[in-house]
């Protein structure tokens, strides 16, 4: 059973709400109005619901064929029609430089985009979702010779690319990279070493594959400042098969129709993009991006697995209300959503799926606005919040989204254990999303040990004022209290946290890292509520059922969700003495 | 990778320290003393680590087979010898009654194989896993014939047996039943109807299968009044084929060596246990056993993903420590156990698996104490706390067990998300133990409902004594204040939230079904604090690192996890309102 209705009035309000007036004003975004961003995504929506989820249950059970011989991998059947017709949608390039013949939409679309795909067909929407990585990279590093080489393909989806970092002894901690690039005469490079965890390295979906592959060169300096970034095709632009070849897939948990590769190299040929030992520069360049992407496969799979949880409880009769009033007559059982505990679960699900939507919108307005706004400080302040932001959405959405499908099987009972229901697989295809594009915990560090020091603690003075300011219009207008009250507490609360956290972090790193996590949810749940209170005021200047239900939501959200804060705030303030005190033989 | 090493010390501490000396001063556990209790569970954790975890994976990648014309079901390959050599090891019947050919064991070592035998194949496990269940039926509903002609062959395993409750209009709505027994002449029954979720309902691995069934006799009283019990075997004693058939399997997110059946029984002939139209009585007596046994299941497989975690650990090297003091010579990277924020989340699952092991050793004891203690007074209140515990153990312990597989699996980053290491198995079998045998919810109804109004309160006032007389010992004598002081906190924070919601639920039993499930973590939590003290008193007394590490974890316990409840109380006191103001059709 899989039911999807994409949430087109929800990302709507969510764009609208966090500041798409201000993008909208942009020059090169003047196509892009409200309407026209809801109309494509409305299309998008049709495409993904009628094309895309009718094949995620296939990819899920069919998976995929490697051939050891010649490396090559085989999709599901249908996956390469679908790929097809994806591309001939138009969609894969809304997003890109019109330079290189993209539609040049505006973060809006592909952040909207991005939900529906993932939503329904993870697996497959993480082969045109790595091509903007890729894009990126070379759009901002490339040469312009590699820029007319490779980014009209790219764009228009006719090849698919990759990103090629980690190796077996190294993930999180890149400095360790062992992959040798070797300069040739020619210019170009000869690449050997072997990359895992490569998504989409190897398919049958386009004749060509393009690797963005970090390595070192012979000179390189030792760890993280010796890595340079390499584009190593599959096929050369003579037609010249490539010595880059998939020699294995990985036995995941989920997303079972998406190749992740064993990619060996041996003397394959290799550009650098960018300047040497500066490899990582390229990456850094598409990482907010990309970890705003991850944290959003949070949201679309939570979505679709509350929709489905939905359906479920309309249908299922279990006992009777406890109210009398809700018993419906002549029936021997009521069905389940008379149950508060049945409530209490998807709306859970529903008040973090929607603010975590809404911060989504929040991010991906304020990228477009780092990037094109006329007033240098209006692009720095959305610089900051994004940077700020960034690891918040990645780690906060996933793990919140992975809890929330969990709430959404839990409520469903045995037809959720089933594959009959697909929940199952929503949850599997989304726990990869904590730990891929730097685990969860790596997201904690960048915030603390990064985020929060970088400019003497100028990004986190802007994300405050913001929340303050809004706090203090209503304040004084004596407005929206039940909403702004117990945002003002949650951000007093987190200034003081943040202030104490920094302060220990002065003196002792590891104390700062061992508070990271628990630091940024508190954060995530501050931020919500924010996102809850900035929505709240926005719907009740509206009329219709879609703005009452956004006000009970946020009611539900202050009232159910946000004291989660309290324990948070505990456990940031606890000392690391009593997990530092193991020796290492006492796990 | 498969890592198991059967946590038999920790065993023995936790029955020691909660209560087995007066288990064994019962007559009839004479021959059990603790030395005994362990001798016989490190041959069964002997037995489980070398015959049933190699058969683990191999169970969740084959799976099973399921013939639609005869509706019989085959195992993987090495599953029928894997039984009888689990049947020749004496394991099977070793806690059953000695007047049926079994042990006598008491709940102690019933409770350690529990957890041995689920952590190193649970597909296995659940198959003598259910005997107990319907050996107990029998032994205290059936008839003389009755328990001459089936138990001794359920006790020895030659069959086994299964409960056949659920249909597919009624899960936990069990009134809604509506297969029918029609009485025959010949004193017996012919029972027609489906029953859906029927744990190795078919199998071949005995000769014979027998089915306790629920269903309504012509007479019955509508709803949960009108449903008795009956004996269906698969065979007759005369070796005639019965009328119940296995019409299909479910195919589930986990489990998957374990057959979960759709039985069709049409004409089948069945024996009436116990008294026509108080079935759920014969249901009750198995219950409280049945749901300590699943709770276990949250414990087994925490820990086993926990210690594939800490094994993974040991050998990555990832970045290196923020204490220059840790960081190893020569090497490019330290083990990631330097990290604190993988320690953190090794030590929520280390601190609250212990915790919960040291819980159902205390239910253990306490169940024997119930049944067999001679002072009428100390049965009584064991049975109290066994009735209170109970819904505890079994929604704390399988919510708290996924999370901390959840959490190991987290730790091991990419390769957790891969079959590899067998954590991502260990997620998804442990999934179904948070909604059989009454979903979590039922359980935190049970006790709100059921459990806390039971004889005006005395049920919750034992334990709040028994704790309370635990703290008042040493705040008298002045002793080992840093782990009673936060459990007489936490002990008394409960009590006032008891009597809050009792008063609330007395005037709106809908507000407190809507405060229950996190009503139930509080006091999970709580209770692991008592457990937590009491261990680290216990362990304070005694020398060696066994009982050093026992007090470390202790403090991370109190200090990182114990805060949990803070947020817990104020969800608590929420309000139903901002749930029940939505109409069934804002979801």
């Amino acid at each position: 059973m899989q039911i999807y209705k994409a949430p087109i009035t929800d990302m709507r309000f969510a764009f609208e709400t966090f500041g798409y007036d201000a993008v909208m004003k942009l020059k090169r975004f003047a196509d892009y109005d409200l309407d026209t961003v809801e109309a494509l995504l409305g299309e998008a929506g049709k495409f993904c619901t009628n094309e895309m989820l009718p094949l995620n249950r296939v990819g899920d059970q069919v998976g995929l064929k490697w051939d050891p011989e010649s490396g090559e991998v085989v999709l599901p059947d249908g996956f390469k029609k679908l790929y097809a017709d994806y591309v001939a949608s138009g969609l894969v390039g809304i997003a890109q430089p019109v330079a290189y013949g993209g539609g040049g939409a505006p973060h809006a679309v592909s952040v909207g985009l991005s939900e529906l795909a993932t939503a329904t067909n993870k697996s497959f929407s993480m082969c045109p979702g790595l091509n903007h990585g890729l894009i990126e990279a070379l759009h901002h590093h490339g040469t312009d010779q590699q820029k007319k080489d490779w980014l009209p393909k790219l764009v228009s989806g006719e090849w698919t690319g990759t990103m090629c970092l980690t190796e077996p002894q190294c993930g999180t901690d890149l400095g360790l990279i062992t992959t040798r690039a070797e300069p040739r005469d020619d210019g170009g490079y000869s690449l050997t070493g072997t990359k895992i965890w490569i998504t989409f390295g190897e398919h049958d979906l386009t004749d060509n594959i393009v690797h963005l592959v970090l390595a070192r060169l012979p000179d390189a300096p030792e760890g993280i400042k010796g890595i340079s970034a390499f584009l190593v095709p599959k096929f050369l632009l003579d037609g010249t098969r490539n010595g880059i070849k998939c020699g294995g897939l990985e036995h995941k948990m989920g997303i079972h129709a998406s190749p992740t590769c064993v990619m060996n190299m041996e003397d394959a040929t290799g550009y650098l993009v960018g300047t040497p030992h500066k490899g990582m520069r390229s990456m850094f360049v598409m990482m907010n991006a990309a970890r705003l992407h991850v944290g959003i496969e949070g949201i679309a799979l939570g979505e679709i697995a509350y929709q489905t949880a939905v359906a479920f409880c309309h249908d299922r009769r279990q006992g009777r209300s406890l109210n009398p009033e809700r018993n419906e007559g002549g029936a021997k059982a009521d069905n389940i959503l008379v149950h508060p505990d049945v409530r209490r679960q998807l709306l859970n699900c529903k008040s973090t799926n929607e603010g975590l939507r809404g911060l989504s919108a929040w991010i991906a307005n304020l990228i477009d606005r780092s990037h094109y706004a006329e007033d240098p400080d209006e692009r720095q302040e959305a610089d900051d919040l994004v940077a700020l932001l960034t690891p918040i959405i990645k780690a906060y959405g996933t793990e919140r989204g992975f809890r929330n499908i969990n709430d959404a099987l839990q409520v469903t009972g045995g037809a959720g254990y089933t594959t009959d229901w697909s929940i199952e697989q929503y949850l599997r295809d989304s726990r990869i999303a904590l730990i891929y594009e730097g685990t969860n915990h790596v997201q904690a560090l960048d915030l603390v040990g990064r985020k929060l020091p970088r400019a003497g603690g100028r990004l986190y003075k802007v994300f405050s004022k913001h929340v303050h300011r809004f706090c203090k219009a209503h304040e004084e207008a004596g407005t929206h209290a039940e909403f702004v009250g117990p945002t003002r507490k949650a951000i007093d609360t987190l200034n003081e946290v943040t202030m104490a956290l920094a302060m220990k972090g002065m003196s002792d790193g590891e104390a700062a890292a061992a508070a990271a996590s628990n630091y940024l949810t508190l954060f995530g749940l501050t931020t919500l509520a924010y996102i809850w209170a900035a929505e709240a005021v926005a719907a009740s200047e509206k009329d219709g059922k879609f703005y009452r239900t956004k006000l009970k939501t946020a009611r539900f959200f202050f009232e159910h969700v946000l004291p989660e804060t309290d324990s948070l705030v505990r456990m940031v303030d606890a000392s690391k003495d009593s997990m530092m005190a193991f020796d290492e033989d006492e796990f």
